[in-house]
């Protein structure tokens, strides 16, 4: 019996928490489910024969590593920051350890020790950072395999709600943490590389420096930068690539309305808020406008963010009921980013019977002796239920799938590890789409940003 | 003869020293003026009898020491976060000492070591933080001296270029430290109350949202927020007054135009540019326009800030020459902020025979049993010439005088103290006006913010 220890039951382990177990019979598996409440533990087990729930406090060291010694290979799906206690017990006592968080510094210090021991520490194996790792290494390397000089890579992700639960102004719904999208693009310009030229955009132009996506039967999109697109050029071996942007994907229209808040200045999470507890929706709308006892708040909010009265833009924060005199923010010594995801959590939770969606879309240029050329690559998921989210499957299965094939010995390339490599995203790409995470690709004509130069 | 080190001989030390060098026969002063360059201490010095300068590296201790140990009071022009070594020697040692710097956190803490042993470590005490604080204290302590309660108080300082020496289309240059002129405004919301409603403007925002004011003889101003208003309800004992703002003072059509470089990014600090060094100025501007090679630098310029191209606006951009392709940034790895600093000293830089000038407006709403009413309290200096200019005058002479009157037993409170109390404010403000430092009061009608309660 191989033991698997999962620390942390939270949203995102239950596709990954149902495979293993799904496949625990025949691979001979015992999962062991810990989390700091037992009850959600316990509701993930499932009632299944081979899963034990157990109270873990990851902080409470002893327990800790008297969980990990038991185990043969430990997934940790705690918040990012807290993986690092995980990682150095696990180089300490001999584990394998599997996340789906980025590759932090701390992690990366491990990575010498974990390779001498011969320890698979393998990161970056969720959604995004993941899938689009294994899904835009699988194509580049097929381009360069083929002789051919890539020109351009162009990646966007994005957690959407499903259409047929799409039922606000914004086409929007928390479909995942929601501070981390209040948070949006925060803490530095986003850089990105277009055509050998960088480009550096501030966080409050960030919302109006949108691209447009259309994908096949999912219609348009739109896409704001991530952060450092840069830094994906060494991670990918295309260190002179001229073309290097990554993108977070919304629906049409969203970006505009968004950047409302951020001009207003509602998203900052770096001050707080002098007796917030008992303001209403309005005194917080107002903190933000300019001092004019004769003037409504709605008349200033709409001068001073230049919307006319009969822009769709306008009823999107009416929806929000920002200017609601009655309803308090009830948190008491908030910054603005915590009372604007309150309210915005009246409006924006998932209800009962919606579903989720999930979009990545990725773009391959490239120049090979019949001239340039261009691929695109697809995939829309949606969830099945408010358990089995879209989020949680493609998050979960590529962790689940990358520990049993770890544990297998099929993926053995010791030390700190993200899935670049063959060995790594070949098989599981193929068995995602067992589980309907299929990508669709398509060539179409290089376009590039220069009209001028599509003949070429 | 009483022994008084001056640490520090930049620009804002010519004032300070001058006026001490003038009293030193007649007030028995020896000074000893340091600076890590030898030859700027001595240029100071100007060949004074009772003046000694010396080299001093203010990291060596040892050499700290012996100059602090020899002195009776000392006066640190060091930039602010070097003060604190000084102070904990000048507290140890048991030496007054004068600075005309905010008072950090550090420097709070030596309160009680230096008020046991009677020593007065005087800050705050140049011209904003200074003359701001002294002139404003003179007025509130009189209004509630004469029973009426404070409603309004807003304060503006800025250093400015004189009206003969303005020739450029921001009527703007520098005439204090670049670097801040820059990042002015970062680091967080401004905050500030306006009849009991409090207010957060964001960077972003903060050059959109400016006051303007009238000043006799003078003419029209704006000023945009500082950072925190709000504190200085505490240190002045103003806990409950309904309006407190503080701005910064710039000609009119300044800030609108700076935002355009805050609404670019160029303004940041906290990342550097690839390959800054062989950029052209031009180049360095397209980084934050977004790419489209079929476009010029200049209409996306205009298109993406919507600046019409007879629009004065525009022309200060042209002025600035931030289009050129031939001028060369040559400054390595830069940050935006550093490499836009860098373009503006070709323009802003005072030639030999500019003037600058300092201008601070205070406004003081109050009630007493008559009603409502407004005082207003203004100060207009302009540079003798590049040595003793506005800047130099305004901050270097509170210094001095204070010092004279800590060593001459006239102010007496011990402790880390800021001059908010009469006994410091009130000869101080008497002697400035010997130097034409004056402020010109008058009463005008309360107007508040709401029109309809004026006649009240």
């Amino acid at each position: 019996m191989r033991q698997i220890l999962i620390i942390g039951a939270g949203r995102s382990s239950s596709s990954l928490i149902k495979y293993l177990l799904d496949k625990s019979e025949h691979e001979n598996l015992h999962i062991t489910i810990a989390d700091v409440s037992l009850e959600s533990a316990k509701k993930r087990t499932n009632n299944h024969s081979k899963a034990t729930a157990i109270a873990l406090d990851v902080f409470d060291s002893d327990s800790r590593i008297k969980a990990i010694e038991k185990a043969d290979i430990v997934i940790s799906m705690l918040p990012a920051h807290l993986h690092i206690e995980v990682a150095k017990n696990c180089v300490t006592l001999g584990k394998h350890m599997v996340t789906a968080s980025y590759i932090s510094k701390e992690m990366k210090a491990v990575h010498e020790e974990a390779t001498a021991k011969g320890l698979v520490f393998m990161n970056e194996i969720g959604l995004d950072p993941g899938i689009d790792h294994m899904s835009a290494m699988k194509i580049i390397d097929e381009i360069r395999e083929s002789g051919a000089e890539m020109l351009l890579f162009e990646s966007f992700c994005g957690g959407l709600v499903a259409p047929e639960s799409d039922t606000n102004l914004w086409n929007y719904k928390f479909t995942w943490n929601p501070r981390n999208v209040v948070l949006a693009g925060q803490g530095g310009a986003s850089m990105f590389i277009q055509e050998g030229t960088y480009k550096y955009i501030p966080y409050h132009k960030l919302f109006r420096r949108t691209e447009f996506l259309t994908i096949n039967g999912s219609g348009k999109f739109e896409a704001y930068a991530n952060r450092d697109s840069l830094k994906y050029r060494s991670i990918y071996g295309l260190e002179n690539i001229p073309t290097m942007y990554r993108g977070t994907i919304r629906k049409v229209g969203f970006s505009r309305a968004w950047n409302v808040f951020v001009q207003l200045g509602m998203t900052d999470d770096t001050y707080t808020i002098e007796n917030s507890e008992n303001m209403s929706y309005r005194d917080f709308t107002n903190l933000f406008l300019a001092y004019s006892p004769s003037d409504s708040v709605e008349l200033k909010f709409r001068s001073y963010l230049k919307i006319d009265q009969d822009d769709i833009m306008w009823d999107k924060f009416v929806e929000l009921d920002i200017f609601n005199p009655n309803k308090k923010i009830g948190l008491k010594n908030a910054t603005p980013a915590q009372i604007l995801q309150k309210i915005l959590m009246d409006s924006w939770t998932l209800q009962a019977d919606d579903k989720d969606m999930i979009v990545m879309h990725h773009k391959f240029g490239y120049k090979n002796q019949h001239g340039k050329h261009q691929i695109e690559s697809s995939m829309v998921i949606k969830g099945d239920d408010q358990t089995y989210t879209a989020m949680a499957k493609t998050v979960g299965l590529p962790v689940a799938m990358a520990t049993l094939r770890i544990l297998n010995g099929e993926i053995t390339t010791p030390g700190v590890q993200l899935p670049i490599s063959k060995e790594v995203y070949e098989p599981i790409l193929k068995e995602l789409e067992e589980y309907g995470i299929t990508f669709i690709e398509k060539e179409v004509p290089y376009l590039g940003y220069n009209p001028e130069s599509v003949k070429g």
